[in-house]
């Protein structure tokens, strides 16, 4: 017989915990789950958190705790977190839970934009002056890495305006002669970044030249912070996130999909919706124009959906490539011609590909149950043809409207594929009805 | 009197290169602009290149002049460069151009899947006994680094069987008593990724420790290698283009836009667009089945494709939502339930929205122009009801297809927004015409 087996009381690693932590709505569950962590992994797991979790994480706690783990934040982190704390009364609480020191640069760092270089920068940064000697600067660093901090592999060189001279590393430092002085050793030609420079842009500046670390300097080269690739990673991911849902027509979320309040996503995903629709109920208008049309040839509406749908998967496919192409700098306004080129070639044959197919069905459906009467060569041809101007057209217009937009200074990833498809919905109405007219006329219509 | 601006021949800077390249097409017009470049500036520009124009430019090269430049590659570039070559015989010939030791590595990454761990990692890292003293191991990393290795900033320490033991910052090296022995020193609490683990996964590491580095170790927990964050960063641009990519209905490009040929492009699109087609045939055959209604009531069909839109574009947000939030790790298999909750809701408030704004438009419609005719009521209520019903199953459907997919082992990043779209377009249109046959059965129909 077997024993059913005791229920030993596992102690949970952080690891776990994060696994579990989506499945814990309550703020009270997530309290009560993180005070039996074991001290070492509980540190361990409140770092791993995204900064909204932590923030919530932090208000769920009882008062008394907080202070502790805001200090443990870096002052980068902690401004992220107070970032994500709506209510105003909260953010002053846990802002003065910091040392003064602290405060002051999470002060200093809440006034940039979030999505700005300022935004994302440590202020702790290992200094070294240019006269120093080799010696002293491995001395200097020394003493700077007890105070833990963020990348004491590097050591900035600065004059006494805290203008940036240049940078050097702590093994070259360490495998040189002691009395070299530091401006005959560091490294002046940089890669820095402004203050206000967007984090996009950021991260584009990481990738072409494969950093661990840029320096960010104001408008007189005075240097603020550092930028690690570590944060850059979250940025491309967050980035990517915004354009994604953009692209998947409603506005971006402020929080993980799970996290969001219902409420607030159906309000991100109503308002394109209804835009959509009202854009959408021009099909309407489209369609009644052509009601004569379809009460003589009914089968001309059999096809309706299939001729606008092709439309608005071409025009998704070349709106979706064209607006990743331009996130990721591979693409850029002057370009326009080129891409333009490109799609209508594409398009061209794409759409014969859909024509011929669009052409066989009907013949084959003909053949076996002689379901489109006497006319039906000329209903294929018509299909056809009007497959090949409308896969075209979505094609161009998938691809040309984040050009033109970007020139108005909208967002390009508001060009969504539902939006193209809207757009190339009624277009592809009149077209198939344009097409029908001079194919039909004068035998079925 | 103006003269004309002297055609004074500036030296081009490797950022001004770059922001040119994609407009030079031809091989030979890269050449000779790579070759304009100061040789100090030809060094940065090259090493900026993303691997795929890395080699095309290698190609595009006198022969002579190649070594050179693959020998200014890390190995772990070099194999990203060889994976780019896709003839063969060039592909040792570039090979054959580097040192014995490197070759050597490079056959060894090149072994390894391009989106796997093992093809990531670069295979030179600082190595560290256990039995060291602090100061003997400063002195060994100063050695190595004057060989340049990827991250010197710290020392892997490996047992005798290369068995990864620990981790030592250079910085805690220096800052501590050079008698210590590094086992004492050496943080134990290690995250590292496995050989054959997933780049997407590896990324998913690095974001939620925030790590500057992550040592690659085999089944037997000997190390192999490192990855770099900065390496990260590309690896992630690169997973959210495919997803983007896929959701816009086609197959993932291999290069990026401008630089795939067309015919291959038109290929990867083609693939998608002919079986959506296929698909969307069903609505030609669902509207073959209504035929006689829309014979009866032409009115019935102008709402047609304002109905199956707001099906395909609310399909696409949900599963635009949910694919992401998969790819991002926030939602899981075992949140099926919750998401179907989730968007049970949404479809419902979403398709109340549409149908109140759609009976609206009818009424004000009516009352204008006198459109529909005396069962316009009718009409109104047939399009609002069948709104909502549709937006309700795009949503549903647009939601759980990812969960579907993945439970079938196939990418759920497939449930693209017009795959999403073409399924409910069908079921769209099956729903209208029975809420129509229950509405209007005895008036219109």
């Amino acid at each position: 017989m077997d024993t059913p087996p005791r229920d030993v009381p596992e102690t949970p690693t952080a690891e776990q915990l994060v696994e579990r932590w989506s499945e814990l709505e309550e703020p009270e569950a997530r309290a009560a789950a993180f005070h039996e962590l074991p001290r070492e992994e509980s540190d361990e797991f409140f770092l791993m958190l995204p900064a909204h979790e932590q923030a919530a994480l932090l208000l769920a706690l009882p008062s008394g705790e907080r202070r502790l783990w805001m200090r443990l934040l870096a002052p980068d982190d902690a401004a992220d977190v107070l970032q994500e704390v709506e209510d105003e009364g909260a953010r002053a609480e846990l802002l003065g839970l910091l040392g003064v020191a602290a405060r002051y640069e999470v002060r200093a760092l809440l006034a940039y934009e979030e999505d700005a270089a300022g935004g994302l920068m440590s202020p702790m940064f290992a200094r070294v002056r240019p006269d120093s000697t080799a010696e002293e600067a491995v001395r200097y660093l020394r003493r700077q890495a007890e105070t833990d901090l963020e990348t004491v592999s590097y050591g900035y060189v600065l004059d006494s305006e805290q203008r940036l001279l240049g940078v050097i590393s702590l093994r070259q430092l360490i495998a040189t002669r002691g009395t070299q002085k530091v401006h005959e050793l560091m490294s002046t030609d940089l890669v820095t970044v402004r203050e206000e420079m967007d984090q996009e842009e950021v991260a584009r500046v990481f990738s072409q030249h494969h950093l661990m670390a840029i320096p960010v300097v104001d408008a007189e080269g005075r240097m603020k912070g550092i930028i690690t690739a570590d944060d850059i990673v979250d940025v491309v991911e967050e980035e990517a996130t915004e354009d994604i849902q953009k692209l998947g027509g409603m506005e971006a979320l402020d929080a993980p999909y799970l996290r969001t309040p219902l409420l607030q996503m159906v309000r991100k995903r109503a308002g394109w919706l209804a835009a959509l629709f009202l854009g959408e109920m021009l099909t309407a208008t489209a369609m009644a124009r052509y009601e004569d049309e379809i009460a003589r040839a009914v089968v001309l509406a059999l096809f309706v959906p299939l001729i606008i749908s092709s439309g608005g998967n071409s025009g998704s496919q070349a709106t979706t490539l064209v607006i990743r192409a331009m996130a990721l700098g591979e693409v850029r306004p002057v370009d326009a011609w080129r891409v333009l080129r490109r799609e209508l070639t594409s398009g061209f044959l794409l759409g014969l590909v859909l024509g011929t197919i669009g052409f066989a069905r009907i013949s084959v459906w003909q053949a076996l149950f002689h379901t489109y009467g006497e006319h039906w060569l000329r209903v294929a041809a018509t299909v056809s043809i009007s497959l090949v101007g409308v896969v075209i057209f979505g094609t161009l217009a998938g691809s040309l409207l984040p050009f033109l937009l970007r020139a108005l200074k909208f967002d390009p990833a508001s060009a969504s594929a539902p939006f193209v498809a809207t757009l190339v919905d009624v277009s592809g109405l009149v077209i198939y009805f344009t097409v029908a007219d001079l194919v039909l006329r004068g035998t079925m219509l």
